[in-house]
């Protein structure tokens, strides 16, 4: 009996183990049978902030190859230079600030004036000065504002930070493209933290118990610190910040004196090429990274009623097809729809900035795996291929799509740019086995591109018994 | 006793489960040690036709990182419009027929002449013309005839349909990029529906209980499709086909109503050009996505008696670059001999269109893991540094090979630009241990490039007790 | 009792599976917790010379997708022709030789001037000349001279061979890139051998009991090595080297007589342009593959005191856009120190040439991961974003890296291009506590670049309890 019992066992974990083998063997992370809603499903706090990360290892997520996170930056709160693995595309929410990179090899191009005055010239030699350091001279890379609806490319590698000089939060919601070639480790969100600290430590990490991260400082001696920065000991362990507990986005005290170009007024781009003209031949240094979306003046599609629609792809900010991702805003009014279409050459990862909206997607099998209301701060993938119509539920709905390809295209199943319309009469009619009037009927009716108006919500999103 | 049996169990299970492991973590896809001529293993049976899939999870199409599909289309039988989540390269290999596919915002180029007439300038709206329904103007995208020998290029994403307007089968080929990153999702091929459906279900697939496979309109709430095209809630339910079991190929009834050009002649391509060269600006919409393997004229080897090898790569067909693909087309007679070569920078799907022959293959370790026919219908791949040679046994051997590069490059082991006429003689002599007379022979002896006579086949094939 | 056992073997059984299961979906190859200087795992010796090989399922080799080899040929000795299914970049550490590669379809530009004259143009016929062979002249391909420094590409599936012609042992080390697109089969590296031999087999590649590995001559039965090469059956069995057991490295006896240009001298560049120049269109039988890192007058990085830094990307040799690799040569002095930096966009494989350092290596979490000496001939991996500093502990430390990118980009933690000096001084005393005086002698004070003094190793290297 123990016997029978012992070799039921035996036989019962092989039966799971080649279950799994073969699940193994042959990766099927894009079997999706349902989509969900996503929130957040970690959440970092520090002192004036929170980081939001949601889940890699969902099934949605793992099949489009992507993370996604928020990073929530109270006023006055500096979210502080760290650096990621992958390309990130990232997306003001909410509210304004100030944003830095560090591009490595580029020159501090952003100087206090007086720095050029004779009498200041030895102010750089950094050793005397205590007591005047209010009114000491800086100089450093570029500094940009930014402000909701700015789409912002960042490459690999590059150290990244924010502050928010505004009254309300700072929200920015950033997608990080894990399956790139540009990403050489594995497919785990890796940030590396320059400054600060997550107490918590990389939770989204699974297999590794997690130890609290520290800033990259703190991993080096600080004998090899204070060489390489020709500081006191004490000092390079300050820059441990070992007894840190701020995590990584910290309230600054006082004013934030940094060196900043007047606010931006109309017309962005052109003052900012301006500016970069001067002295600056490097083009990677003065290559430009920040586009807004938010201008109803630069919309692709533009219709008063319904809303508007943005891309932004490589075509417009060059530096998309380094990074091989591309964006998309749109803003639609109650009972708006966008009509039915797919991703051609992407997934694409849809936030939800305001608002409420019907969501219908349908996978390759023609099974819709998502039927329901997606709401403001909510995330849901639509893969490759997978048909998605959208409908506002609320006054507004805004939301951002972040696509995996520098160039994405979409297919519209109805509209004047729509497959049906490509495809001849006698397609329509032998394929659907209907007359040639309906035939015209479905090819001809919709003369909307993207959007259209739909009617009320009564009729839509009836349960439907057979897709179950 | 039963203590002893359940340990047992315990460490065989443990046993079986790291050595599972253990491959899964290091992936050995490419150790092949035998490969096979393969025949499809599903057939999905449609009204007019069937598709025959080949399994992808095949050790040798895994390590190259492709699926392969065969239709045969029955005559006035219709493809339905699809599209799939990969790069296609497809093959005409047998019949002639019609050819569409919709690319996204490009126009309606075909346009029967009457529509720019003025008293029919409304026949558009589609509201109240039934009765005249065939006379009705139709305007779609690019129609094109194709024919035997056809190779054509299909990006990820784009809707196709096919029709069989000869009488015989229309047999296509197609090989699907699952490595590429032009696929986003996983390394299956996922077929999308916009009409017909598939009963069987993707049975291709692991791990998924299969449902029949629907169109993509199926998916949508009938509201939703009623609310895009502007259609009544019966003509919705019409498109999604809910009752149909024709499958994907159906039988056109009666006239297949398309505008199309006349029947290309000799010159394929300039006719395309021009034709194409009228007002349409987008060069995406005209870009050139066939071109023909079977015409000796265009031959890149050719030799009377033995017979032809066409290529067609990005230089040729500017599209292959961007899905990486391309493809070669052999014709050799009995007793010809394809000169022993391996592919440097590809793998290589080959699939015999006519006759058969001897092929022998030899992987990394110099084991021959390949010595045997290959006939009609079949397929065998060649993993990248693989050599191969291949011999006629039939009248004629004909087959098309499509390579995961678009410019494939081959080196040769005998003839007039092998490797070894690159090397000095000195390193032929010390590394076989011959003689200088006999590397002469060996390295100048072949005179021709890639085709030779090969002498009987009794010589040829001997067991070679040493190789097994 | 028994059936506890062993449903507590079950469970356990369980647990451990679904670990695995866990782990394997969600590969952390990346996880490193702690880092090691390699050494070759295997040693495959032939008649003259040796293979090391490094195991390419070390975790840090594994995160970083490549493969390692160092190959010690000894004077006189012939590395026969072989190809890999990866793009190589190789470095010749020490020693000098020849090297010839055979690139498919490209011509024998290297001839014998006697080969033009009337009366000897019969010689390529081959057939009766036996008795006058050493006065036979040659047609091969390019043949190059390689010497201590030089760093040599090839793309995959090009057959290479190396020659000794010096006194000393020429050992040269070539990484591997088995993660790039180029590698079309799996993640390991698979030599095939065109002459010679490995009687003990790929011991590399695990989950194969491995067989002898023969040259692909071998592989395919001699009636067909005959008839492709029109030689007689003796002959093409001799080309099989069945009973061959002198490896891939063997002895020249007497002279080793092939075509070679005059030795170069101090500007190979322009002197191999001018060269190729002479008759040759085809510009990827001509392209320039070689180039020399040694040479202190072309360093990007010079400090008579310190050392120096050579990088060679693919600016410098346009092959390596194509590669996708790229190499740094570093030289430095006992006690300068390469100030710390992160790899932004590579992953690098740094080898020992000569002397020993001190390395600390720390993570992404914050964690010093190695924190040891590296020492001749020995390998360590820096993944991208890990933040590394070196220090010379011998007389003279010098090193070649590995980067997995055509362009590698590094960020420096200290120095006058560091991350440190792009920050605004707001954001450093804001995140890391500290006055402004002490962040202005963090920012400034170091105004190095890339090399720096460092103190006695008596301060440096402390054991430091917290980051165990």
């Amino acid at each position: 009996m123990a016997r029978v019992s012992s070799l039921l066992s035996f036989s019962l974990t092989l039966l799971i183990f080649f279950h799994g083998y073969t699940a193994q063997q042959f990766p099927n992370e894009c079997q999706l049978d349902q989509l969900n809603a996503l929130e957040p499903s970690h959440v970092l706090k520090s002192e004036a902030g929170r980081i939001e990360v949601w889940d890699h290892h969902a099934p949605q997520l793992r099949c489009s190859g992507v993370s996604f996170a928020r990073y929530v930056i109270e006023s006055k709160g500096l979210y502080l230079p760290s650096f990621v693995n992958t390309a990130k595309l990232s997306f003001v929410a909410q509210g304004r600030g100030l944003m830095g990179k560090v591009i490595p090899g580029c020159a501090e191009t952003f100087q206090d004036s007086s720095v050029f005055q004779p009498r200041q010239g030895r102010q750089f030699e950094g050793q005397g000065e205590e007591g005047q350091s209010q009114r000491f001279h800086d100089m450093h890379q570029k500094v940009e504002h930014i402000r909701s609806g700015d789409t912002i490319a960042t490459t690999p590698g590059v150290a990244q930070w924010f502050y928010n000089d505004g009254h309300q939060p700072l929200v920015i919601v950033s997608v990080f493209d894990l399956a790139s070639h540009q990403n050489q480790l594995d497919r785990n969100p890796r940030p590396f933290y320059l400054a600060g600290n997550n107490p918590q430590g990389q939770v989204w990490l699974h297999g590794r118990e997690q130890q609290p991260q520290k800033n990259i400082f703190s991993g080096f001696g600080p004998e090899v610190i204070a060489q390489a920065l020709k500081i006191d000991l004490q000092t390079a362990q300050q820059l441990q910040n070992q007894d840190d507990n701020r995590g990584n986005i910290v309230r600054v005290q006082g004013p934030f004196g940094v060196i900043r170009p007047p606010l931006r007024g109309q017309r962005p781009q052109e003052e900012e090429e301006e500016r970069v003209g001067n002295g600056l031949e490097e083009t990677i240094c003065s290559a430009r990274s920040v586009d807004n979306l938010d201008d109803p003046s630069r919309a692709d599609v533009y219709k008063p009623q319904l809303g508007y629609i943005s891309t932004l792809n490589s075509y417009d900010l060059p530096i998309l097809r380094f990074i091989r991702l591309s964006a998309l805003r749109g803003s639609i009014r109650q009972n708006a729809m966008v009509l039915p279409q797919w991703n051609a050459n992407a997934n694409s990862v849809l936030y939800v900035t305001d608002g409420e909206a019907q969501v219908q997607i349908v996978n390759d099998n023609g099974d819709r795996v998502f039927d329901g209301q997606v709401s403001q701060g909510q995330l849901i993938v639509v893969p490759q291929g997978f048909s998605v119509v959208k409908r506002a539920t609320s006054d507004q709905f805004r939301w951002v799509e972040f696509k995996t390809n520098a160039n994405a295209q979409i297919n519209t199943l109805a509209g004047r740019t729509s497959v049906l319309r490509g495809l001849p009469l006698a397609v329509i009619t032998n394929g659907f086995e209907i007359s040639p009037e309906e035939a015209k009927r479905v090819k001809f009716n919709t003369l909307e591109t993207t959007l259209t108006h739909s009617s009320g919500p009564a009729s839509y999103g009836r349960p439907r018994v057979a897709a179950a």
